[in-house]
């Protein structure tokens, strides 16, 4: 499927018709080789169908949510690819946190662009994922980049949301599952734009808020409230929620800036794949909608 | 939702209106401590459902039909419980293959009861599903233990065969993806057998061919092949295919049997749970029809 000799295939399932694919390639971002995986539905073999991108959380590669998700039926049925980014640079050359911490480094990139040392030779996974990977994607296989949205989990969820409104020319819609709605707010935030950008939320000619959902909607453009449809989805049961997520500051910046979200509580559901697999069918009938 | 307080929960989450729960239990059967998955579906919280149990495959543990197979859908959709065994017993105490083969020992009980040393004290898998499993999950959880079916992939899919064609009174139907059909005639089942059961096909009075499929529909009776319901479906891009599965000759001898049997091969699809998760929604359908 794909063209370019630079893409080396490491994966290929049938799975509902269609294709589950993974890839290796060298990313010039982020002066490392990548894996992304991407479901190519059956229309596909067709012509170019629109494209829905997925932000895993802490911990992940791009092989969570494939396997655990549930979302290629629902790909299938809707004619949607969806491609899947690992979550950090990868590799011997690549930093990692001293301790090896879960929540920073290596699958913790956080989608931001780093700009302190050791991190900014590799740590650029905002400009891999905005403008390389689709680049790249769109070029090699049957993909409509004209119809593109965008989603994902915790630290996903933060790097769909923040991408989208920051692009909102780009992205039909967006929506997330138990996002860090502001890092600027919370511990594995603080900790990760204190090392990868430096400073503190207000120092650094405010360049914390740049990756903050919370302070994206403070300072949101009419076009973009008008235009940008965005769903969430928090589990009422997830152990993350009142340290780390900020639901409901952003319900209520949301309610002061009149950028209507629709942002659903779910009760007894928790931080799990088990929780995304129960509402992906609605993730990607709304993405449909709005991709048609 | 379990009432005995030998059964340890060790798991539990939210899965589309239900629960995925995970506990661990004392076998007298097996003499070690086994690990199971039960997800209870939405109709659960009001009284007895009917029960499907799914085995694993080579090297699976209770999980990974539980996080890969996307069934919960459609188990809260037609109110049926799924429990998911382990594949062998497990433990310190519990003999291994000398070299940790992926095929032997560990991970690979192949759902018979041993009777060879050092493997009898503790594999009796087949004890373990027939048994005491369904007495321990009937008398612990909301389930209507006159309502079985069962189903399984690979080395499972042997099991469930195999299984229900030994207790047709039992169980209203059987699925399978991807079944060794014929052990007798293949690596895995030779090894197997050669090792739990001693001797080989020709010897021990037949005790191999009670743990076959196309020797149990050799000989099954009418009545069996009257009332028992089989669907099984099987990839044709499965690697294992011509050496291990013998899908075909389980065709041929159905046919000589007259034992009307749904089997299917699926152009392009593997041996993977990319397959599994592409007809799950066929096969609990099935089971539900049969159930009711």
């Amino acid at each position: 499927m794909a063209k370019d000799s630079s893409l080396e295939q490491i994966g290929s399932n049938q799975s509902f018709g269609g294709r589950q694919l993974r890839y290796r390639h060298p990313s010039t971002t982020l002066n490392c080789d990548m894996t992304f995986s991407i479901y190519l539905p059956p229309q596909a073999d067709k012509g170019p169908v629109p494209v829905l991108y997925w932000l895993s959380g802490l911990t992940c590669t791009d092989e969570n949510f494939v396997t655990k998700a549930g979302a290629q039926q629902h790909a299938a049925a809707h004619g949607i690819a969806i491609v899947c980014p690992d979550t950090s640079p990868r590799g011997e050359d690549v930093p990692d946190d001293a301790e090896g911490a879960y929540d920073f480094g290596l699958g913790a990139g956080f989608y931001v662009n780093a700009t302190e040392s050791p991190w900014a030779n590799h740590y650029k996974m905002y400009d891999y994922i905005v403008d390389e990977l689709p680049a790249l994607i769109n070029d090699q296989f049957p993909i409509n980049g004209s119809k593109m949205s965008i989603s994902g989990h915790s630290m996903g969820g933060h790097g769909a949301l923040t991408i989208a409104l920051k692009n909102p020319e780009r992205y039909s819609s967006v929506s997330a599952f138990s996002p860090i709605c502001a890092p600027i707010q919370c511990p594995w935030g603080q900790k990760a734009l204190g090392r990868y950008i430096g400073g503190d939320a207000t120092e650094n000619n405010g360049q914390w808020a740049l990756y903050d959902t919370v302070e994206l909607v403070k300072t949101s453009s009419k076009s973009t409230r008008d235009s940008l449809l965005v769903l969430i989805d928090q589990g009422e049961a997830d152990n993350f929620l009142t340290e780390q997520l900020n639901t409901q500051l952003l319900i209520d910046t949301a309610a002061v800036a009149a950028f209507p979200m629709r942002i659903r509580f779910q009760p007894e559901y928790d931080h799990s794949y088990f929780f995304i697999a129960s509402f992906i069918a609605e993730h990607l009938s709304f993405h449909a909608e709005n991709l048609r």
